[in-house]
């Protein structure tokens, strides 16, 4: 009976403060802020965002990087997808770019826009991501600072396959060079072999015409590859016999290993993960908290995510939002009641190859190198007495 | 011999039409138009799409629908997802904006974002659309005006059952009314049971906080269910023993069925396709062409899809772009090589629960009307002799 009373009693003070909540004026306008007192405002040619949300890039002049600690799921809005450009980004009129496909080909092709949305098209979703895709340094730094040059979309164009099979392969072909129509003229060599498997010719990006940073109005996707042989405004593939060893190969997008060694042609991405809540700069207080991020692998599919909440003595599997799709930003997430004592999280990635994301300490012994290309370290957050959070070291991390 | 000789003769040709393609001067700029000539624009805070890409809404006092003749792949843009509100679109502070949890509960809660944001969070992608979404009567109309009130996204929220079971569900509880806080007071009563199964308190679309059109800063989402009851910019969930019995389904969203009785609570969207390629107004070109479009289904899963390129005589299975997801758009593709002679191309849908897209005269036997909600008839085109492509008449569709 008083269980009873004092359910009663609460609920009636919860209404009572909620009713009271709505019709509080604002303090900065004076205006009513109850919403359903007003008309709203009519339907536009396009959404926008809330002015409560501030989502965007940060910017250099060569790069863009994508907001992880502001997102949500696995799809990453198109306009805030990250970038890294060469000479900038072109404008492109479709009518007048063209796609040569020639080389060691039967026949080759030129294709506009239009003659290539007449092949079969397909869809999938997948990540890109720079091979470059690591900072560290200060405790400030937010995911997207950290790793914010990967990004995901759905993709839709033309499989290469398709495409090839038309012009014909000649048997001596073995590479491809892939040439895009910016000013740079970025161009990359890759294995004929492992692009017939699964490479597009992508014209859409989360159901709309890919955007001038990603390439409009084609650009080549290759799932797991590292980003810069996904030339976007791709305007020329050459089937060759070897790799055309262009400067964006030799004296960039190669990495040291052991013994004074350069590794060269490094094209697939290792599995990899972040915690992007909670992360700098939030503050978090005592109590459950939904530990969110992504893991993803250029291999396959995330296999597992361990989740450590006690700088690493102990792991625990995260839940992986299903469907897990390969080659794709995996959301995970660990429910984790925080106790308000000082600690860092930290997140490990598995893939179904077994191959098991690791230490920074490991990664600089393989490369004898601090930094650089393919460089994915497991990292984490240290969160203070406070609720604040920080980057944890990643030299501190075993 | 000669063979090869011609090969390298065509490749010249080709090679040489292509270089002079790329240096020939814009006729209305007389600036040359080759991209790779000059440096490119640098990255932005946001990205924005290609000027020579026109992709907006169509709008109305109260809806405004999504472009789907120009989409690909299955995720609509978040600024081009339809809307359907009943007051204008509310601005609302997510620091002030609560939702109540009461009725036929063990412990009401009220929850903010940021609570909402600290319980488990699934991400899935699934269709919504509004039950009032097919338009008909003249032969120039768009995939867009005809079926326009549907749209797809990833999103991610708390789902209704975890919140739920932490206020405790009376065992008497088997309905609730959902209200959001527009000016309209939107409300419609929710069957439990259905609910628990599958609903979602979205915060997230397609990657980033749900727009302030789409509900922000929360919206119920109910996968399958017509879009009326998926209620935007929640404040209150009341379980309760009954419906409510609200305007919005007494006067509105019933529809008639034969003998003179009104259908209530028709809360699943039945299955249902469209072409959106070949549409007015495109023209098109003797050969081959991807006839593509969505299909999708409030039971389940599409099973097969069908394509007529001859008035109905013949029907073809259409190519389902994997994975095909319950209660969400489906791109279908099927090849087709035109003939250059007049005729109409259609398709139809068939769900995992055997139910077949009806024709439209078959609807106006079961509904003794010629419209309203859940009207979801086959749809086509007239391809006539020029290549203009025309809405067909539903009433002549067999």
């Amino acid at each position: 009976m008083v269980g009873v009373l004092l359910g009663v009693a609460v609920a009636f003070v919860v209404v009572k403060m909620w009713n009271n909540r709505i019709i509080e004026p604002d303090k900065d306008t004076k205006i009513v802020v109850d919403p359903s007192k007003v008309q709203g405002r009519g339907p536009d040619k396009a959404g926008y965002r809330s002015k409560y949300e501030r989502l965007q890039k940060i910017t250099s002049t060569t790069a863009a990087r994508t907001p992880l600690q502001d997102l949500y799921g696995t799809i990453t809005p198109s306009d805030l997808h990250f970038e890294r450009h060469h000479a900038g980004i072109p404008e492109i009129d479709p009518e007048k770019h063209e796609l040569l496909i020639h080389g060691l080909v039967e026949q080759p092709l030129v294709l506009k826009l239009k003659d290539l949305k007449r092949y079969p098209s397909v869809t999938r979703i997948c990540f890109i991501e720079c091979s470059g895709n690591f900072r560290y340094g200060k405790r400030e730094m937010t995911p997207q600072e950290v790793c914010g040059l990967t990004s995901q979309s759905e993709w839709t164009g033309v499989l290469l396959s398709t495409i090839l099979e038309e012009a014909g392969i000649k048997p001596q072909a073995e590479w491809f060079l892939a040439e895009g129509a910016d000013g740079a003229l970025m161009a990359r060599s890759v294995p004929l072999k492992e692009a017939l498997a699964e490479a597009m010719i992508a014209y859409a990006q989360n159901g709309e015409p890919i955007r001038p940073q990603q390439g409009y109005p084609m650009r080549l996707v290759i799932p797991g590859f590292e980003g810069n042989t996904q030339i976007k405004w791709l305007r020329r593939i050459e089937l060759s016999e070897k790799p055309f060893m262009t400067r964006e190969e030799t004296s960039k997008y190669t990495e040291k290993i052991a013994k004074g060694k350069i590794r060269m042609f490094s094209l697939v991405m290792d599995a990899r993960s972040i915690i992007t809540y909670p992360a700098y700069p939030k503050k978090i207080e005592k109590g459950w908290h939904e530990i969110r991020g992504i893991a993803w692998s250029g291999r396959g599919k995330i296999k597992k995510v361990f989740i450590s909440t006690d700088n690493g003595r102990k792991w625990n599997e995260a839940h992986l939002q299903g469907p897990v799709l390969e080659k794709a930003h995996t959301a995970f997430r660990y429910m984790w009641n925080w106790d308000g004592k000082p600690t860092r999280i930290l997140s490990k990635a598995i893939d179904e190859t077994g191959y098991i994301q690791p230490t920074y300490s490991q990664l600089v012994k393989a490369r004898d190198s601090k930094g650089g290309y393919h460089f994915n370290p497991i990292v984490g957050w240290d969160i203070e007495k406070s609720g604040e959070v920080f980057l944890a070291d990643v030299k501190d991390i075993k």
